[in-house]
Parts: C-alpha cells; structure tokens; sequence
C-alpha cells in the first residue's frame, strides 16, 4: 500500500476527509475510528459484495457488522429500495449510534446515503465507492437521494458522509464503459473550474484509459479537490455549487427520454457537455478540444436522437428549472464555467435541433 | 380577530415565528408573505379540508394553490402516504420555489414537513396546526417524519417550518376526546419547566377543557415557549432536548402495544407521565397533583394491562434507547426534568408491574 493522500472538505461541523489510495481496504485502514458508535450496516449490492465486503469487513475489524445486498443498477435508485434499507436497520434493532457503511457505486452511495438521512432523523454514515465516477462525484458533497418515476433525483437530502474512503484497486474489476462514464466527470472538474488540470487531462488520458495508479491517484484526488472547494462555498446549491452541473441539464434529458439505465450518466453527461459548450459559444477550437478529450476517454460526443421537443421537455421536469425559467451552466473558456439565463436562444434551438430527425 | 401574539424560535438562520390568534384564518392574516415563491401545495386530510381549506386559500390570497387530502389518522402516517405527496408535487411540475402548507392535526404535519425535506432535497413549509396537540407540540421543533410498521416516527428529518399559523377558533370543532389528549402535552410543558405554569393549570383546567379563548390562547403561548426555549438550546436532540420525552417512552409503549390509534398519543403519554413521575421517587403528593391535574383534563392516568415484558420489549425499540442501555426522563420535581440512566431498577419494576395482571 502506497501512503494515502487525504484531502479536507471544509464544511464546518460537518467536515470530513476523503482518503485516497491503493488497497486500503482489507485492513490497511482502520476504519473503525469513524464509526458513531460500535455498530454499523454496510450497504452493497449483487456485484460488488462479493467482490470487496471481505475486505471492508477486515478494516472494521473489532465492530458489529450487518450486512445489506441490493439489486444492481439505476432501476433500483427508488424509494422503495432505500425503504428496504430501513427495514433492515428496523429488524436489526439499529439505535441512533449506527453508522451505515455504503460499499459500491453512485446508486449505492446514494440511496444508502438517504437512509442515512431518514432513520431516526439521520444517523451517520460513510461512502466506499467502488466506481470512478461515484469517487469523484457522489462520494463529495452530501448530496443523497433517489429518483422518481417521473424524474431523477427528485427525492432526497443533503447528507454528509463521516469519512469517504477511495480504494482505487477497486477500479481494477470496473468495466471499461463505467470507468469512461467516471472520466467524464472527471473532464467536466477540468472544463468548469480548472484549465491546468484540463492540459494535464489531454496529456494523461490514455494512461487513465490503461487504469495506470498514479494517473488514477492524480485525476481522482484533483477532481475531488475541485468538487470539495465548490461545495465548501456552496453546501445547499443556492449559487455557484450549480457549475457542477455543467452538461447536467443536457445529460439528465437524454437520460430521461431513453429511460434510464441505456446511456450511463457519464455518457450522457459526456454529451451534454458537448452540447452545453456549443450553447455557450465560445470558439471552435475549445469545443473541439472538449470534444477529442471525450473521445479519447471513449465516450459519445453527439446525443441520440432523442428530438428538440422531447429535450425540452425533459428539461422543464429538471431541478435547475427555477421559477419556470431555464437556467443553463456555460463555459466562459475551457477552464471556467458561470450559471446562465441569458444565453443565445438561437444557439440553443441549434443545440436542441442536433437531437432532430 | 383579537390581536395575535407570536413567539420566535430562535434557530439562527432557521427561526421561525408562531403566530398565535383566533380568526386568523380566512383572509385576517397573509400567509402568502411567507412562501418560498408564488406557488404552493395545500396538504390536509378528508376531515379537516372540507372546515378549514377554504379559510386557509383566502389566507393565500394571489398565490398560486394546489390542494391534496391525505386520508386521515394515525395508520396513514407512513411512508407510502408520503410518497402521494410526492407524487403530487411532481405532477404539478413544482419546483425547488415551492411551499408545502400543512393543515390538519399531527398526522398531516408530520407527513407534510417530511415531504418538504425530501422534495428535491429541501422545500419550504409552513404548519397551520388545528388540533391542541399540533399547535403545542409537533408544531414546534422541526421533527417531521412517518411511523415504521415496526415503530413510530422511525423515519424523518429536521426540517424548520418558514412559520407557524395557530387559529385557535379551529379548536371549535376538535372532538373532546382531542382537546384532552392535547392538554396532555400542555400539562407535560409546565411538570417539566415551569412550576407556576403548573400552578395556572391546577386553577385553569375548567376553564380549558370549556375551551375559554384567553385560557386556551395563553395555555398554547405558554407551552409553545416552554418548546421553543429547550429546542433552541438542542435544536438535534444531543442532550437537554430529550426532557420534552417525559412521559413518552412508556406512552410510546403503551401505543405500540396497544396497537396505534386506540390510545390517542397524548392519552398514553398522560399515563405515560405519571409512570415516570412514580420512577422518579419524587413525593406522593407530587405525584398526586399531576394525577390529579391530568383526570381534570379528561385524561387516563394508569396504564392498561399491557404487561411488564411486553412494556420492555416495546421500550427497547425506543429511540431514547442508546447504546442499548435505557435512558428515562424523571422529575427532580413539578417543574423541573432531568434525562437519567441511573434510575431505581425496583421502582422500574414497580411502575411496570401494575401493568400486569
């Protein structure tokens, strides 16, 4: 094990660390010291489990643990699986002093995060991502939570997390689309906040391709540097937290109109960034190179023929609709990202006309 | 309309006021004033809507009104009536601006609040409480939540309201058996804070449970402000908060054993209160007074013959439960309550063991 590097997101009392390294788990790490009390659920599903909650198991040696599987996937994201997750904590006779242990992806985290947040009015709980994009995205920021029919993540709470852990040998087993899926978010922390990190990006993507540890290490500590300082300015999203949202209102719709589960959300989001940077017309040549980034990480640039009219109206059930006036995030340059009202109505119907025919 | 009085919750960035008057709904009062923007959501139940709705959107007067009617009563505080609430809100495209308006009795709070804590992570609300025991008790605090068909209030949050409307002329039309289980929690208001307010109680109960305006409006103020101080010293409950559970890990028993709904909760917490005050080894004369205080108001003040292990067995499921040992509210004396783990164990089996037989 490599010593692991930790950073801080700075949010008051309710601060914690993101440690990030190569076999943690297993018991390289104790991480036992973070629990509330000396009980603790640890949350996973069908895959994962089997894979790594030996490991977890090992660095929480000394405490009592239960265990959960859900199903896998996006489908699942509902309220009543995160009902199945009280019920446990329920029949466990789980007292306020539990701490809930989430061991897989976004899904994961996120439902197991809501739980956190509801039973008894909030227990604490920790995140083990297991998936690039749930280390870099879900496991920063609190934001916790689980779709509606009618729309995702319209159900939830802000929730923060005792301690992220980030075993990046976790990496080792992840598909090779959800790892691209991952990079995607780790572009959009370049493109919105970081012009530096984006150079660093399109030099490095085929070592991050080929999952090499220290590009891996690098991009996953950067971009969670990006996302704390955000949230550290802006915990409930009442201004600039929003920029992280970047391809999100284009990405959520194309979700949306192919039913969850077909794109990925990095895919989509990958296309909706694509599609956010026409709209904020800046130069050719910086779109192009958000674009061959994309590419080069293996992800779809172009959205699917979902139809403007369709687009829009996924967009007008989107959270980022306030008072009923579309608000976009746009790139003023590769590197820095604002949140937007006033775009250009016609690069918009342009943008929305490429899902057209 | 008489004058209204308000107290202030202070909360820092999350006080409130509760507005306290007769005739305040129906035009008397703006409560548009207080939404997050131009729309809200009206939730109530089949019984109360068809007394007071009307009342309440001439007090939205402007404003953009949806209306919901929850079924009523204690068996549809669960997770799936929440849901309908957030069913509802979807399909009325409500966004992040949106204010849940809760009016109806505890049930419809309660359910309400915790639909504006996770709609979109955290819309505004406001409490228009007509039952007694939603005007002086689930209105101030912040708890919001839905009972687990293995205990009650299980899942939730803390969530402010923006403000409390309290119209007392609702109070009218609550059946007897109502204002008693209410004055419960008001007699619990000056047993654990207020040896003279005790003192107006002993004299003023007639006048009470006869429904006199100004006794009812200054016995609502009095235990609003009694609630309000020790929420504001421990808005999470860490500590001193637990003072306002006197009486209720036995009336939490009680109701749980009895199965909810047959005893209305401020019935069990009356009986409740008199079993801790025996636990608490004050003076019999103590103990008499508030038995006393409390069959003036109507109220049962012996438990029913649930038996000792079952009353156990409830209470272990209890929230009040930490680290598996059992902490109990107890008088030092009318006036003031402590939380303690160092209770007399024969007196405990005393309390439980007239519940036997």
């Amino acid at each position: 094990m490599s010593e692991p590097r930790t950073i801080t997101v700075e949010l008051g009392d309710r601060s914690y660390p993101i440690v990030i390294g190569r076999d943690l788990l297993g018991g390289n790490f104790d991480l036992g010291d973070y629990l509330a009390g000396s009980d603790c659920l640890i949350v996973s599903n069908e895959t994962i489990a089997p894979l790594y909650i030996d490991a977890l198991r090992a660095s929480l040696a000394g405490k009592s643990v239960e265990t959960l599987e859900l199903p896998d996937g996006e489908a699942f994201k509902t309220l009543d699986t995160m009902s199945s997750v009280l019920d446990k904590l329920v029949a466990a006779g789980a007292n306020r002093d539990t701490t809930l242990v989430a061991l897989g992806g976004g899904v994961v985290g996120d439902i197991t995060g809501f739980a956190a947040a509801c039973y008894m009015r909030g227990v604490a709980f920790i995140q083990v991502p297991t998936t690039l994009l749930a280390q870099v995205d879900s496991s920063v920021g609190g934001k916790t939570g689980v779709n509606h029919a009618l729309g995702k993540n319209l159900v939830g709470a802000f929730h923060q997390p005792r301690v992220v852990l980030i075993d990046t040998a976790t990496l080792d087993t992840l598909p090779g689309r959800e790892l691209s899926a991952g990079l995607a978010e780790i572009v959009k922390a370049g493109a919105i906040a970081d012009a530096g990190f984006f150079e660093w990006l399109e030099s490095n993507m085929p070592a991050l391709v080929a999952r090499d540890p220290e590009a891996i290490a690098h991009a996953v500590q950067r971009s969670c540097e990006i996302k704390a300082a955000v949230v550290a300015e802006d915990e409930r999203e009442a201004g600039r937290r929003a920029i992280l949202n970047f391809g999100h209102t284009f990405g959520h719709a194309i979700e949306h109109s192919q039913g969850y589960g077909e794109w990925l959300h990095g895919e989509a989001v990958a296309a909706g960034m694509v599609m956010a940077a026409r709209l904020s017309g800046i130069e050719a040549s910086a779109i192009e190179r958000l674009s061959e980034l994309l590419k080069s990480a293996n992800l779809p640039v172009a959205p699917p023929r979902v139809g403007s009219q369709a687009m829009l109206d996924a967009m007008g059930m989107d959270k980022k609709v306030l008072d009923k006036k579309l608000r976009f995030v746009v790139l003023e340059r590769l590197g820095h990202a604002v949140v937007t009202s006033d775009y250009d109505r016609s690069l918009l119907d342009e943008v929305l006309g490429a899902t057209d025919e």
